[in-house]
């Protein structure tokens, strides 16, 4: 009972430490682009619940949780908010959109594929989806600033959401406590994420191989 | 039982109207990027029928109203192919995609409002639906012609939108029927959006304030 | 029981078709935009089943064909694989992306059709989820790399769909076995797709009519 409470508390707030990432990152990039108040609202909210809101579709969960509690569009709005306001001291980080990004990236592919385990779909299904949580908001965001998503333009990024959730499908394999795997997912996805940004680490590409 | 009858014939004109005016929008945009005539019809439907088929998906009204009757289809052709014909003298107004589009708008707005308060979303979630309702076919029109949406670049819009379904949950806090709440949204709506366009009201942006 | 057990395996065969060949059209994008081997799988995965998925969530059918079992997401991974390594010996073909995708258009067309028919809809909405059906995975693709979807700048592509989809109606109405009219209406579809590319059939266009 303790464990499964403490696991449903880790995965409530991997969830809105996500919905604030990935909303800053949102945020901060309307703010560049000069949007106005309310369209950075707008864009760090769709980012942050676009993700949750594909999974939650495509599970049945219905209506999606960002519409059932008025949480997540809290934390969205105070996100938005910040990043609206603190945006240009914010990119004193070398990347700001993309740290976020990667932060929110790892916490919704855990998060994403503990739910889609709960709902009942098979491990493999589950970790799809798991990183189509973690792709979703990214990928959203960058479709409404007419960019091709960060997934198919940068290194290691689904595949890194994707080694998160394999992480959950493990431990759900071995009978372990969701605890046990949340955090080392997360931190996974984001040790490849930064070695990706910062490391130089690179999957062949089309051209690079010739 | 006359109010409720006279409160859902008005919602359903409403749909019917703003299906209509969004679809001359998609079809005057498509037009003008000299798509062929088929590529000017689905693009009318489309930018007729995303804000309501995301509603209707998010609160679980499956198939969508778009599906589920002729009707919605219907219009949407005829005002695809009446954009197709009169594209260029629709340009005498001074910006025919934004006039429609502003329509639309509030029409959606509050209309997706209503619906949700029938699906028992609480008030304040039914208010971020209707927006979506209403911000929904611009920006799958946008998006689809590979341009930032508009909800996104211009000014007061979502806000705009925003605004015409709080008056509809106000007026369900009140009681009121929604006849008396409807057009008054609409109406607001469709103001801020005018003043945006030709009156220069803005909201702060984050370049502006420097 | 016959006829419908060679009409169900014949669906299936077609759907394992239509995945594979846009899994591919969505591999040579990938690949020729340079994106690396991971990106390239996404793209081609998400080419292949979102027409298929938006159909799915449209007709209630959840969770999508697609997540609830493992078929087609290793067929398309394996497209995506040869798309990725074979990406410049298929540019002998002089337009991959387009032939491929035609195929799968008119596959996915007629597939998307039978089963809206399946779910109760009824016959012209059967045919407009067909045609989202066929369109929706090259749409995705599109809009994920920043262009204007083919359906709406190509010439007789939705309506290439929209024909075969109702060349499954028409028997549908008749009373026809599904295995009479879906090759057919997949050969319409193909034909119509290779007339427009390179037979130069048109439809009226708004800059052309002047």
């Amino acid at each position: 009972m303790n464990h499964v409470l403490a696991a449903t508390l880790l995965v409530r707030a991997l969830n809105l430490i996500g919905t604030f990432v990935f909303a800053l990152s949102g945020a901060v990039l309307g703010a560049r682009r000069e949007m106005d108040l309310f369209g950075v609202l707008v864009l760090a909210f769709v980012t942050a619940v676009s993700g949750g809101i594909m999974r939650d579709v495509l599970i049945g969960a219905i209506p999606p949780e960002a519409f059932s509690s008025w949480h997540t569009l809290a934390i969205a709005l105070i996100a938005g908010l910040l990043g609206f306001v603190l945006y240009d001291r914010l990119e004193i980080l070398r990347n700001p959109v993309q740290i976020f990004d990667a932060a929110g990236l790892g916490i919704f592919a855990v998060a994403g594929t503990q739910k889609a385990l709960e709902y009942g779909l098979n491990p493999p299904m589950a970790a799809i989806l798991g990183m189509v949580s973690g792709i979703g908001g990214g990928m959203a965001r960058d479709v409404l600033t007419a960019q091709v998503p960060i997934v198919l333009r940068t290194d290691i990024y689904a595949l890194a959401a994707l080694a998160a959730a394999l992480v959950v499908i493990a431990g759900h394999a071995f009978g372990l406590p969701p605890a046990l795997t949340d955090l080392p997912g997360v931190a996974l996805c984001l040790f490849l994420r930064l070695m990706a940004l910062y490391g130089g680490w690179r999957l062949p590409s089309a051209h690079r191989k010739r």
